[in-house]
């Protein structure tokens, strides 16, 4: 068992890779994407203790609506969903996208403002290209995605880390970043509701951040992928009232998580126009344009879906309520920060790294989560849950599949 | 009418773009699609000569066969197209496209040489990524297609020119590339048939160049998008079939295409299976996986459609010949080359820029061509024609609608 380490030292042989393969050595020295190793933990789980409970990647365990499977059904069966579409996505979809975010955060955002990404990696990918070259620098709370930090790495960009602390639930400081600014920094990464460890950002703390970037001329990136989980409908943040404040904002959206369709891969971009009109240089390089039959679709299902995404939300809060509660029945886990979709706990085992407890929890318990060091340095004592792909009923498994003394009195012999 | 420059002094107000948006200047540098120039050009028509004849974007004038249509549907209608697929690809279709391309060229490539990226654009952006970094250069033949110019200068990666004659067919020739290579170059990009030219490259071109990239140690990148359109059905070149020249190659290729899918995004690369693997980091931070539900088809369209593909290719060789037809009726104008999907022709308008004449043969006459410097520099004299967008009966059109004589005699007063 092997902990991750994000040190890039500890990537094996890439001086050796490098030369045999004769590849980008940024991308030799870019850590793998980690979620197949965990699912070989999985994958060696014997079902001794009944399925499998998967809390590892955001993956909603309910099905998309009905109504939305049968329009993509009937929209992927058009000559025109097989048709290039507009490079910064069908003006549709880009209207209608407009009007609702306009109305969430009480605001007025045209649709030249949106640009339509073949999804929310996609999105995070041209955000960076648009803002930062090969050594500029971007500031990320740690612990972050995973994929955010990969992305910078193979484009030769600097992370700096933002740390996050429990005590403060997982929320980044100003006073943290301005301690890590250096010349070189062209953008702070917020992603709220955050992945990995669910904390969502007080407005004031976001608006704290924003305030920060004006004066270095840098720009706040935030990816605000689970949004629609948030607890409350009150706007996320105030940024977007003042109109004038987007010339140094970029926000990212995936329509992947709220309405089920990670598969169709379509997300969203919010920014100044003509910062989006530069943006298409981008999209119409890496993506031409994002795939059309979702895009026929959504302009239906933001407002016709809008109850049922309200009803997701309540389940997904009762989930968050199931897991609380489960881990208030295991002795000495400890939740240090929940939200929107994830949460982020302190395993009970000093010591030990999170790789470890978490392979021995998919092998042996069947409960698949992933280690804090899946998502940066300084995260051993850290295990993620994405309690939302399971219902309550599942989550209430949970005490005993992880404790160890019913696992012992049971006789497994499997401890 | 401004000719459009790729010199990039000629961004107009680059830097003070960069200063007032504040975004990376590597993108205000690089040049905007041009696609939506030439579709202003075309939207400023009256009609007066008849509908438009689109031969700008290569857009096949047919419709995806209706079964794929049909399919398409019903995959799209399930929970398994909305679902997130493997990184690098469903494993029936990289098995089936693996066994299709061993097929195709007299080779044997296994599925984990196979990765299927979000349409083929992302596979070159993939490609770069994965063999270039900032600071590097990369060897282009010249006229280029302008996506991977643009591709390259985002990335802060330097375009090497390989000069392209018209007395050699558009066909580049080794000799130029030698006088050109530098200690920075980590890859040559061929595209056969060529986009923009049309041009076939011989396989002992296509050898040629392998075998100049061994002892620099660069790797040779060929992107194959419209080799199912070649006329006849002799392997495109024998690279593959000795398995270990994989090691320092990667071939790229689009189902949009053949199977008049653009809409769905779906394309393939072929590398050596390490290669693959590391490449795998670039798709999952990219992309996560290629949009599911063309995916879920193409493993049936591969071998099911081959007889429908077979009927477009015969298809499209009759508008080639209905081209050639067309130019020879037009006093001054000449193919310089012509193949698969594309011509380049040179215009009887000496001193005149094509972009000229593009707007003029779009505005005035109602037919849509892209002007040669849309695609690199010292273009000026030719025209790229996508004739397989249009039936032989509208390529039939085009001597009227060009002759200035028949313009002029029919005094319309519009040339």
């Amino acid at each position: 068992m092997k902990p991750r380490s994000w040190a890039k030292a500890a990537v094996p042989n890439a001086a050796s890779k490098v030369e045999a393969l004769n590849l980008n050595p940024l991308l030799i020295r870019t850590e793998a994407p980690p979620i197949p190793e965990a699912k070989a933990w999985a994958a060696a789980y014997d079902g001794s203790r009944g399925p499998l409970i998967d809390l590892s990647q955001a993956v909603p365990g309910y099905p998309p609506h009905p109504d939305m499977l049968a329009r993509l059904g009937a929209a992927a069966a058009t000559r025109e969903a097989a048709s290039y579409g507009d490079i910064l996505g069908d003006a549709a979809l880009r209207a209608r996208y407009a009007a609702h975010v306009s109305a969430l955060y009480r605001a007025r955002i045209a649709p030249d403002q949106v640009a339509i990404t073949a999804g929310c990696n996609l999105g995070f990918v041209v955000a960076m290209m648009a803002l930062a070259k090969a050594g500029d620098a971007v500031m990320l709370p740690c612990p972050w995605y995973f994929n955010h930090k990969m992305a910078l790495d193979m484009l030769g960009i600097e992370t700096v880390p933002i740390p996050c602390r429990a005590e403060n639930g997982l929320v980044p400081h100003v006073a943290d970043a301005e301690r890590a600014l250096g010349d070189r920094v062209r953008a702070v990464v917020l992603v709220t509701p955050n992945n990995p460890t669910g904390a969502v950002y007080p407005p004031a703390t976001i608006a704290a951040f924003h305030a920060f970037c004006a004066e270095p001329r840098i720009t706040l990136v935030i990816d605000e992928t689970y949004r629609d989980f948030l607890p409350s409908n009150a706007p996320p943040h105030g940024l977007f009232a003042d109109k004038s404040r987007c010339a140094n904002l970029i926000q990212l959206y995936s329509f992947s998580k709220s309405y089920c369709i990670p598969g169709h891969r379509v997300g969203a971009l919010v920014a100044d126009p003509e910062a989006v009109g530069e943006i298409a240089k981008i999209l119409d390089t890496l993506q031409i344009c994002a795939p059309r039959a979702a895009q026929l679709v959504l302009p239906w299902a933001i407002p016709a879906l809008a109850d049922w995404r309200a009803g997701n939300r309540a389940e997904i809060a009762r989930r968050a309520d199931a897991f609380r509660a489960a881990m208030a029945a295991l002795e000495g886990w400890e939740i240090a920060s929940i939200g929107a979709y994830f949460a982020y706990v302190r395993h009970p085992y000093d010591g030990r790294s999170g790789a470890e407890i978490c392979e021995w929890m998919a092998r042996e318990r069947g409960v698949l989560c992933l280690p804090g060091t899946y998502f940066g340095p300084g995260q051993e004592a850290f295990i993620r849950v994405a309690f939302a792909n399971v219902d309550a009923a599942g989550i209430a498994e949970l005490p005993a599949r992880l404790s160890i003394g019913q696992a012992r009195r049971a006789g497994t012999g499997k401890t």
